[in-house]
């Protein structure tokens, strides 16, 4: 393979085109101009091989999905993405073919997402592929969606549909063989391939029509829960209200068992948010507007803790809190 | 070991506190309000186990080789550090106290550095230790030193002392048993604790006094190539001049084949730049004032590419360009 200096050259350079700050990777950092009147919002995460994503997955797909997680944490935050930073290690064994292949996923992601490269590093590893990106945004001076600020009464919404990803884990694993073809494509492209809600994040943001978000990563009651704790409410959670997609709802008909884990699989990368009950209107609107669906979920109240009911108000047994790899 | 939520709230959340953009590490990205008439810059580094360090390594000290070596990225440009934020992936078999002590290093360090954690993700592996951190800080509007922009006839300024960093890693392996413990030790803690030379790249920058500057990661030749390479100049190090610790200085006493290594050995992180000839007064009362030596070890000319020259002018043949990775 060539040396880091003529891999950088050839593969992330490009990537920094355009972006006058990444000074084309030469220099020893990244310079960047926030826009007059607004704050900076960071955020990092890191994905490593066997933990966060299968040994044998291609890894243009693993570069967007390390963008994508990002640029999730930036929706939740109503932020408008800026640019990036890299960091890649891995192990001899990959040729020069995982490297390029890594690079054109993320020159994808730049044409759908307004992003750039600024910077990064790249170094050996006699280890699983170890990754982390940082993504950098903006949101109006002070301003930006929090966790922590939601009350009681407020409505709890989420965006798209919940439990595809983890089900597209287990497709990936071999399991869900009685699905059909089309069904399991389906679930693995929502696991591999999430859909930062940015658009949403904004106009929340912009319309003033949220009091709190949060994006799922964590896993919806794990996530829900969050919102809650920093908010000092409690949060009740409609288990038959909680969306599905046609796939995620033919699985579960076959297979009542796998409900649960639906809510506690985590990796949705759909926003969750809370609102004041006057918004439902605003927010359909919004929900058509953006051609998302937006489903109100449940509801947050004076006191702590989430609690998940059935149609009959009797609560459901939450086995698993969130997923967690610790 | 407790979950990843208790060991960000108990090990993590103190380093972000006075921090109000971190946000106490509860939300999913941290805001950063750069002061007015300042740019941002943007820095980021992994660093893996069995790589850029020994496993026995204390993770004190991994964490603060870790803060530093973005720290000094940051210096080259002489920027104001801010804040980071850091990935940690570390393996089943560390143990809570492995963690307790990364966080306490970086804690450490945050009482030495103006920055204070803005954020970060926790992972497991099951491979080596794997670590990002990305730095932030601040320059003036448009301003920042860069690599680039050194012109031929300038003189070449490295800081401190050169070569100390490759030997303590030499020392950690077993080798140079020769030295007395004294000397050992010193070259072990430059290896393990460099010292990022922010207070000389701010004073550069806001003097005037560089035309160009890079930290010294790679090796002094091959950093040295970096500025001529990028200000599109040739590069002549005078072998002779440049400046060796006390306990460098014994160590090829005593074996002069280490010579060699000195210069291609990395990280370093001194500062190297570039200044006009007529700057040498005022670089000598900058060393004075920050008790830091700077000494002239080149020149810049029309050309290209790096050369090393003895005493009488012959150039010595450099067998190794830099360190690397690959």
């Amino acid at each position: 393979m060539r040396g880091e200096f003529e891999l950088i050259r050839k593969y992330f350079a490009p990537l920094a085109s355009g972006e006058a700050g990444a000074l084309g990777l030469t220099d020893d950092a990244a310079l960047l101009s926030p826009p007059a009147g607004r704050d900076l919002v960071l955020t990092t995460d890191a994905m490593i091989e066997g933990v966060h994503f299968l040994p044998d997955q291609p890894p243009g797909l693993v570069a967007r999905k390390l963008l994508r997680v990002n640029l999730s944490d930036l929706a939740a935050m109503g932020a408008v993405p800026q640019g990036y930073l890299v960091t890649a290690a891995w192990p001899e064994a990959r040729d020069e073919a995982w490297v390029a292949g890594f690079a054109e996923g993320l020159g994808e992601d730049q044409a759908i997402f307004p992003v750039r490269l600024l910077g990064g590093d790249t170094t050996r590893t006699a280890g699983p592929v170890a990754l982390s990106l940082t993504a950098v945004g903006t949101v109006p001076a002070g301003g930006g969606l929090r966790r922590s600020t939601a009350r009681a009464g407020d409505l709890l919404f989420v965006s798209g549909t919940i439990g595809d990803s983890v089900l597209g884990l287990r497709v990936l694993r071999g399991e869900l063989t009685a699905l059909d073809d089309d069904d399991r494509a389906a679930l693995v492209v929502r696991h591999r391939l999430p859909e930062p809600r940015l658009a949403l994040g904004q106009a929340l943001l912009d319309e003033g029509l949220a009091t709190a978000a949060i994006d799922l990563s964590d896993g919806l009651v794990a996530d829900i829960g969050h919102i809650a704790e920093t908010s000092g409410v409690a949060a009740c959670i409609e288990a038959a209200a909680i969306p599905l997609s046609a796939a995620t709802g033919r699985a579960v008909a076959g297979d009542p068992g796998l409900r649960e884990a639906l809510f506690g699989g985590g990796e949705d990368y759909e926003l969750a948010f809370a609102a004041a009950p006057g918004q439902g209107e605003a927010i359909a609107a919004l929900a058509e507007r953006l051609a998302l669906p937006i489903t109100r979920i449940g509801a947050l109240e004076a006191g702590r803790g989430v609690t998940l009911v059935d149609e009959s108000g009797a609560e459901v047994p939450l086995a698993s809190a969130g997923w967690t790899h610790f």
